[in-house]
C-alpha cells in the first residue's frame, strides 16, 4: 500500500484522530482540515524536497572567507527552495495558537504532515530546529522573548539552533565549561531579559551558520561562575541563554507591547567549522565559538545573551521538550527506512533476474525479483520495521496530544507512558530502520552499492540517529535506570496493561490467538527481567546490559503494535482492500515469527546480571 | 593484545601451521621463515598502505577522455606506490613454485600475511584479482597461456580482471549474453589457443581499466553460440576466455619455450564507464564493452579471445577457485571489521567523558569511555567478532593446504569441510564484521560520524561483502540447498563431529563444560533443522528460510571456533599472558552468553517451514 494509505490508515482507523475535534482546541478541525494539510505537505515534499535529496549530498555544505576574514557558509539554492517552500506551508507554526497566526494542529497529524518531508529528503529542511527552538521559549521565555524571538522564527523570519554539546562534553552536559557572566546590566534595563556575556565552544551544532535568514538565534546552555568565579558542577549549575547571530534594536515607540525590531550589530559569536559528516549533508553541522572577541559587542569580547527563567534550571528547560525532539528523531529514521523500502520495492518489480527455486529450466524466461521468497523476505521485514515505526511514532505523538488535552486522568496516564515509550521511539526506528535501510540495499545488489541508486545515501543519512539526541546507552540506561522504576514503576505498569488488554482483545480472533499469547509472554518476561536486573540493587549490575534490555523492550513493543494493528484491521475488515488486509497480517506474522522471538536472547543476560562485558579488563582487549 | 599477537596464536598456538614444514611442499619452511613474510608484509602495509586509505576514498578514481577519444582511468599516485610494493613483497607469487619465481607459501600463511594489507587499505591494492586470474589459468590453461598470460601477473608485469556479470544478469550467470565465435583460424594457428571474437558488455568489473600496467589480461565467461546462432541455454553453455586489453606479439625465435613477448594494438575492449560506490573506492569497478568495434582488430570489431579448456565448462573453471574466492571475501570483511575494532579502542582508551554509574558527585574528574560498562560491551562484541571471523578464516585457509598436501583421507574430508563452509566464511563476516564496524563508529559517537576518524569509511567499505562474490540470500541456498545435502549430508556430518568434538574436550574443563554443553545442544540443532526444512522435500519449502538458517550455522561455528580457541588457551595456559588468556575468555563467553542464543529465533522458522514470506502476495507490500 503507499504510505499515503499507511498514513490514513494508522491515524483515522487505527488511531482514530479525526475525534480529536471533540478537543476545544481541535475544535475547529476535521479529517477535511487534516487531510489538507497532509495534501500540502505532500506536494511540497515531492516538488521541493524529494528531487533535491542527491544534489543536497554531493554538494554538502563548504565555507568560504569573506572580505572581512569571516566564515560564511555555502548552500546550494536548492536548500533555500525548500526552506521557502516548507515556509510558506505554514509547518513552522501548525501547532501554535491560531493568534499568533498557527494552525492549532494536532501533534499527531503535524508529525505526520512532517513525515513527507522527512522521507523526501531527511536533511534538506532544518525547520524542525527552529520549532524546537521557539517552542522551548513559549514554554519558558518572557512574553518579550516569545514575541521576539519565537514568533520570528515561527513565521520563518528567522531560524535557530540548540547549543548543548562542547568538544569535551558530547553527551555529559553536566561538563559543559561555557561560561555566562553577568553583562553588569540587571534585567530591567533590557527588555530582553537579563544579560550576560558568554565565552566557549560549543559542538555539533545542526545550522548554526548559514544566510538564509537575515538572523540565528541560538539558545545556549552556559554555566554562571559563582563569586569565586568556579562554575557549578554538574547538570544543576546549567542555565539557558538567548544569543542572537546579529543583535537586536527595538523601537516600543508605537504600540509598545509590539516593539518593532531591527538589526544591529554582529554578536561575538563565530563560525570555528564545518563538520564533514558520513551523512544528513543537507544541513550544516557546526563548531561555534562564543565569546572570543572575533566580534567585540560595545567594545569588548563576550556574546551578549539573554537568560532564559531562572539560573540552574536550563538542563530542565531544555529537556521540557526532549520527548518531542526524540520523537522527531525516531520520525527521521522511521522515514528513512520508509524511503528505502520504497525504492526497494520498486527496484524489486522492475528487475528481472534468475528463476524460481522450482524452476530447474534455464531457457525459461526469468522473473522480476520480487517473485524470489529471499527479497519477498527483505522486503517484508522493511514494511514490518518501517511501518511498524511509524505506527509507534504516531502513538507517542497522539500521547502528546492526550497529555495536553485530555481530561486529567487520561492525560497523566499519556504523560506516564510517553516518559517510558520515548527512549524505544528514539532508539527502536534507528536502529531497525537502519537495518531496512540495509536490506534495500541488499535487495538492489551491486547497483544499491552506487550513487546511481538513493539507498546507500538513505543508510548513510540514517546512521546518524542512533547518535545524536541521546545515544542507545544513553536510551538504554533511561529506560531501565529511570523510566520503568520512576512512580514506583507506575510507567510499567501502566504500559504492560495496555499491552495485555489488546492481547485480551486479540485471543479469541481468528489467527490472532498465538500472537496475542506470544505478546503476553512477552511483557511478562520483559517484567521478570526489569526485576531480576534490580534484584542485588546495584546499577552496575542492573545497567551492565540496558542495551539488550532496550532492545527486548523495544521489539516487545513493536509486536503489540502490530497485534494491535491486526486488532484493527480484522475488527474493522470490511473497510480494507484484501490486499492492504493480508499486508497488515503478514507483517504482524513476520513480526511475531521472526523478530520478537529475539527477546530470548537479549533478556537472558539481562535477567543473569551477566558481567561478563563489565569485568572485562582493559588490557584484554 | 595486538594484531600481530593475535595472528600469532591462532596460527602457531591454534592451528599449528609451524607443523606444515613436514609436508614435502612445504619443507623448505618453517616458524622463521612465515615470520619473516609476516613482518615483510606488517611493514609494507604499514608504509604504503595505511597512510592512503583516507586519500584513496577522497580521490576516487576518475575518468578522462584523451586526445583518441578513449576513456582513461586515473589513479592517485599511492596506488601506483601500493602496486608497486606489493609487487616488490613477492606476494603475487606467494603460493606459486619455487620453479617459477614462487615462494611455496602455505595458504594460510600467505592468507594471513594478506591480512595486514587487507587492514591497512582493503581496496588500495588489488593483486588479488590478478593472482585469482593466474591462479585459474595455472590449473585449467595451457602450458604457453600459463608462460604467457599467468606468469606475467605472477610477476607483476601485468595485471587481470574476473568477467563474469553482465549488466542484466548479475548473480544469474546462466543468463550471459556476451558471445564468443569462432575467429576462423584453429588452434593449431594460434599458439595462444583457439580463437574467438567476443561481443558483450560486463559490469562491475574491479581493476577493469587503469594504466598502472601496460597490459590487463581480462578473463571472461561468454557463450558460444550453435550453427543456428543461437546462445546455448543456461550455464552448461558458458565457456571461458582471456581477452588480453592489448595483442601480443609472440617471438619463437630464441628458446621456442619461452618465447619473447612484446604488446601489440588495442584489443576490442572499451571501457564504457566507473561505478561510482559507497565505498571501496580505492578500487576502480567499470563496465567493459568487449567487440562494439571502439578498437576494431585486423578491420574488424569483435575482442580478440583465447578459449581456455573446453566449451561449456567455463564456469566450473571459474568457480574452482571460488572457495578460495570467498575466503578472500571474508577476510576482506574481517579485516575492516578489526581496523574499525582497532581504531575504537584507541578512541575509547583516550576519551574521556562521563563519569561511572556508581559516582553521583558531579565533582569528580570524568573517565576514559573505556570505563563504561557499555562502551565494554560494544568493544567485547567487536572483539569477539572480527577476532572470532579471523580465526574462521584462517583455519578455512588451513583446509585448502590440507586439501592440497595432507594424506588422501585428511585431504577428502578438508575438501568436504571446506565446501560446507565457505558459505560461512564468506557470509559470517560480511554481516558481523559490518555490525563491528556500526559499534566502532557508536563508540565515537558524534565524531565517529564525521569523516576525521577512519571508522565511517570502512563501514561504508565492509557493506560490499555482503553482496559481491554471492551474496547473502546465495551463500544461504548454496548452503541449505546444496552444501549440507551433498554427498548425503557427509559434510554436515564430518563438521558436526568436529564441533562435538571440541565439545567433548572441553566438558571436563573447568569454565567451559556449560559452554561445551551449549555448544552440542546447538550442534544438534542445526541438524534438525536441516531436516526438517527437508522434511517436505519441497525446496521452495525448505529454502524460504535459507537466510535466517545461514545465521544460526555461521554462529554455531562461530561459537565452536570460540570454544576451541579458549581450548587452546586452557590447556597451554603456561604460554599465555594474563590477559590474553583473560580476552580469550571473555570474548567466548561474550559469544555463549550474548551471541549463541540468537540462533533459536533464527531456526524456529526453518524448522516449521514458515511459509509468511513466500506466501506474501505483491500487492500487499
Amino acid at each position: 500500500m503507499s504510505f499515503r494509505t499507511t498514513l490514513d490508515l494508522l491515524l483515522y482507523d487505527w488511531l482514530l484522530v479525526q475525534r480529536l475535534n471533540s478537543r476545544e482546541r481541535f475544535s475547529e478541525h476535521s479529517r477535511e482540515t487534516f487531510d489538507a494539510v497532509l495534501d500540502t505537505c505532500e506536494r511540497i515534499a515531492a516538488d521541493k524536497f524529494a528531487p533535491f535529496n542527491r544534489l543536497i549530498d554531493t554538494q554538502e555544505p563548504r565555507t568560504e572567507t569573506d572580505s572581512a576574514g569571516n566564515l560564511r557558509v555555502l548552500l546550494p539554492q536548492a536548500t533555500a527552495n525548500a526552506f521557502q517552500a516548507y515556509v510558506n506551508s505554514g509547518m513552522l507554526s501548525a501547532a501554535q495558537n491560531f493568534d499568533i497566526g498557527g494552525m492549532q494542529l494536532p501533534y499527531v497529524v503535524e508529525t505526520a504532515a512532517n513525515a513527507f518531508f522527512a522521507k523526501a529528503s531527511v536533511s534538506i529542511g532544518f525547520g524542525m530546529l527552529s520549532v524546537g527552538n521557539a517552542n522551548l521559549l513559549m514554554a519558558h521565555g518572557t512574553t518579550l522573548q516569545k514575541k521576539v524571538f519565537a514568533q520570528n522564527q515561527f513565521s520563518g523570519r528567522w531560524t535557530g539552533t540548540m547549543c548543548l554539546s562542547e568538544p569535551q562534553a558530547g553527551s555529559s552536559l553536566g561538563d559543559i565549561t561555557t561560561r555566562a557572566t553577568a553583562d553588569g546590566i540587571d534585567s530591567a534595563d533590557d527588555p530582553l531579559g537579563p544579560r550576560y556575556r558568554l565565552s566557549g565552544n560549543k559542538m555539533w551544532i545542526s545550522a548554526g551558520e548559514h544566510e538564509l535568514t537575515e538572523n540565528i538565534i541560538h539558545l545556549v546552555l552556559a554555566k554562571i561562575p559563582d563569586s569565586q568565579g568556579q562554575l557549578p558542577a554538574g547538570v544543576k549549575g546549567i542555565s539557558l541563554f538567548i544569543v542572537p547571530k546579529r543583535l537586536l534594536h527595538l523601537n516600543f515607540s508605537g504600540n509598545p507591547a509590539e516593539p518593532q525590531v531591527s538589526l544591529g550589530e554582529h554578536n561575538d559569536v563565530a563560525l570555528a567549522g564545518l563538520n564533514h559528516k558520513l551523512g544528513w549533508r543537507g544541513t550544516s553541522n557546526t563548531l561555534l565559538n562564543f565569546g572570543e572577541g572575533r566580534h567585540p559587542v560595545q567594545g569588548h569580547s563576550g556574546a551578549l545573551a539573554y537568560r532564559v527563567g531562572l539560573p540552574g534550571k536550563g538542563l530542565q528547560y531544555m529537556f521540557h521538550m526532549m520527548n518531542e525532539a526524540r520523537i522527531g528523531v525516531g520520525m527521521a529514521a522511521t522515514m528513512l527506512g520508509y524511503a528505502g523500502y520504497e525504492a526497494a520495492l520498486s527496484y524489486a518489480k522492475t528487475r528481472v533476474q534468475g528463476r524460481l527455486l522450482s524452476d530447474k529450466n534455464p531457457s525459461t524466461k526469468p522473473v522480476r525479483i520480487i517473485e524470489h521468497t529471499d527479497v519477498k523476505r527483505m522486503l517484508l521485514a522493511q514494511k514490518a520495521f518501517c511501518e511498524g515505526a511509524l505506527a509507534l511514532e504516531l502513538y507517542c505523538a497522539s500521547l502528546v496530544d492526550e497529555q495536553h488535552t485530555a481530561a486529567a486522568e487520561s492525560a497523566d496516564e499519556a504523560r506516564l507512558l510517553l516518559e517510558v515509550l520515548t527512549p524505544i521511539a528514539k532508539s527502536w526506528p534507528s536502529e531497525w530502520c537502519l537495518e531496512a535501510n540495509s536490506l534495500a540495499i541488499q535487495v538492489h545488489g551491486g547497483y544499491g552499492y552506487t550513487r546511481d541508486f538513493p539507498v546507500e545515501q538513505y543508510w548513510r543519512d540514517n546512521r546518524l540517529n542512533m547518535i545524536h539526541e541521546g545515544s542507545h546507552g544513553i536510551q538504554a540506561i533511561d529506560l531501565l535506570g529511570r523510566k520503568v522504576l520512576m512512580e514506583q514503576g507506575r510507567g510499567l505498569t501502566l504500559l504492560s496493561n495496555r499491552m495485555n488488554a489488546s492481547a485480551t482483545q486479540a485471543q479469541h480472533l481468528p489467527g490472532l490467538a498465538a500472537d496475542a499469547q506470544a505478546l503476553r509472554v512477552a511483557v511478562q518476561q520483559i517484567i521478570n527481567a526489569t526485576e531480576s536486573a534490580w534484584a542485588s540493587e546495584n546499577p552496575a549490575h542492573a545497567l551492565a546490559n540496558a542495551v539488550p534490555y532496550l532492545q527486548a523492550f523495544g521489539h516487545t513493543v513493536l509486536a503489540w503494535i502490530w497485534l494491535d494493528i491486526a486488532l484493527t484491521v480484522t475488527q474493522h475488515d470490511a473497510s480494507f482492500s484484501i490486499a492492504v488486509h493480508a499486508g497488515c497480517i503478514s507483517a504482524k506474522d513476520y513480526f511475531y515469527h521472526y523478530e520478537l522471538p529475539k527477546i530470548n536472547a537479549w533478556l537472558q543476560v539481562v535477567a543473569s546480571r551477566d558481567m561478563t562485558c563489565a569485568n572485562m579488563a582493559e588490557d584484554s582487549f
